[in-house]
């Protein structure tokens, strides 16, 4: 089982609601990481798991539509805590679309799983995996 | 599947038994790094895998209690070679005893699993994980 | 020469006035890695630059005090450009106050200067450097 | 389970063929960091999942040979892309071969897999993981 | 005093000539992280060392010329080592003339210096730092 | 002005002396990385600032000698505390001398400065500069 990951970061801004969230009930914001893992069984003929350059490109167009943004305003977020697993789904998901609509290129029509991990600070941070 | 890690530190004194082990059979030490992740299929009503302030302060209180110790005059480990994968078990096992009492909250009776890696270095590490 | 520094974090919302910043002209956020160094031309008889367990806990409170806020909204910093080098001196300041307040205990008299580096992200941060 | 990871790196030179490369169709080169992990599902009396020296010895055998290479010009690669997936796959598969001889101990007799990651740069690595 | 950093990175081929590199004679590469330090006494209006967006840019052009190149065989490095020390100087100085050229905007007319990291390994850097 | 560094790391017990060390007045133990980094104004006929293999091996051997040991046990360190900042010194000093003997080779004459960083934890870190 091979696995490529790459690295990219947004910044936003939001509020979580609920008693546990302590001081994040107040509007805060993160710098996230964003480790991008797509999985595949093997090798294709030009012996990768997926284009790089195309995993960053499309990592790059969903990170951005999400940057500099306060997603307590967003109105596909309204009502939700956007935590640090949450997003990490989101991310994900549109990932997940993307390959589906051959953006990533033929090689990723054979990839068979996603991880996105979402660092919040050098002490904590999440992952999502999924299916393909 | 999702997961939530959270980092905190320890350092300890010991000594190995064994010729395997080299100089390492002298009294030395180290400074662990410990990264302890929780497993969860979903995300509980806030969103989240586990209360990280809660999964902080637990993972705090646990390693705070190995703390500035030599581990070898530690009646636990009396006879024990408290090697690196050794003590990531004995951390996330103190853990699933916690999660299993309550201590991490509500969020955290749907874990279904613990990791827990230590980085000895920068150039090595070790992991244990088990079922909740 | 000798330093010892101290690693912490925080998480706040802010925006920027000015068409330099681009889309970080909207409200966002960030999490920014703090790593306040202290500067000393020798060590004390106890052979420390500072006490770290002072160091790090007033860099904390320094810290806990700007953290889950959005910045925007804090009177002090009305009508202010909160970037990553204006909080480094931010911050910075406030820990030489309470150096000469003698917070940081009596090694901390013959501190010479304070470096206050905050990451942004993995890719950039910001130092700033003072005299004591 | 428990896993030991090891770090080393080695530095090379190569190019691709294949559009999809893009400019790293010329030849170029790269630092790539090694994880070796090593996964063994208890741990001998030792308490080790293998011996740590042993395992970095190996490593750095497998590593050196590769290292301050053309790999364009090394007869076992030719024709090959030597991506950085196939490169974890070539390190996973000669330290098998090892593992096998028994040069890594007798702890190593109950490995049951090996992961192999290489990062290429800070922002994109690779795995390969197989069983033994 | 303040200072930005931005990083990026590159990956090139090439040689040393010299017994002292042992196998670093023969044609090798290299992954560089390349940390780009902007120096400045005070903040401008904007509240900023340098607009960092135009920072990145501009290290990006430079760093981009460079990469997935053979150096060997680039006229301007004809019988040159371009050792990680040589290269950071290269970036320097081709940043120093831009910064000159008034590329990076307003802000970087007051820059006093700049500081060049390239790490070609998690285990090995080195700096070059000259004034504008 | 140039600097090359190089990292190696170091395993010891030891205690401290003080009532300022809390917990760490008990025996226990620490990781350093160790960051040697040599200081020259230009760089030598072969494009480097000192033979980077003399100098790995020389902080390696530096490195070992104080390995695996239970600091409070050696002579030279009786009734010393050795904090990190003290021994970042006592790494400095042990450099010097070899560089003074010749044993980083002839680019090493015209090294002007040292500096060894010792981090003991991800939070916590501390240099000692001085000239050569």
């Amino acid at each position: 089982m091979f696995t490529v990951t790459v690295r990219d970061h947004l910044m936003i801004a939001h509020s979580f609601r609920g008693e546990t969230f302590g001081p994040a009930q107040r509007l805060h914001g993160a710098t996230y990481l964003v480790d991008a893992t797509f999985h595949r069984p093997g090798l294709d003929g030009d012996n990768v798991v997926v284009d790089m350059n195309l995993a960053a490109r499309e990592v790059g167009i969903i990170v951005k539509a999400l940057s500099y943004r306060n997603l307590d305003d967003e109105p596909e977020f309204s009502g939700t805590n956007t935590t640090t697993e949450f997003l990490a789904k989101v991310i994900a998901d549109r990932l997940a679309v993307r390959v589906h609509e051959g953006a990533l290129g033929p090689a990723a029509r054979e990839l068979t799983g996603l991880t996105v991990r979402l660092h919040e600070s050098h002490i904590a941070w999440a992952d999502y995996h999924r299916a393909l």
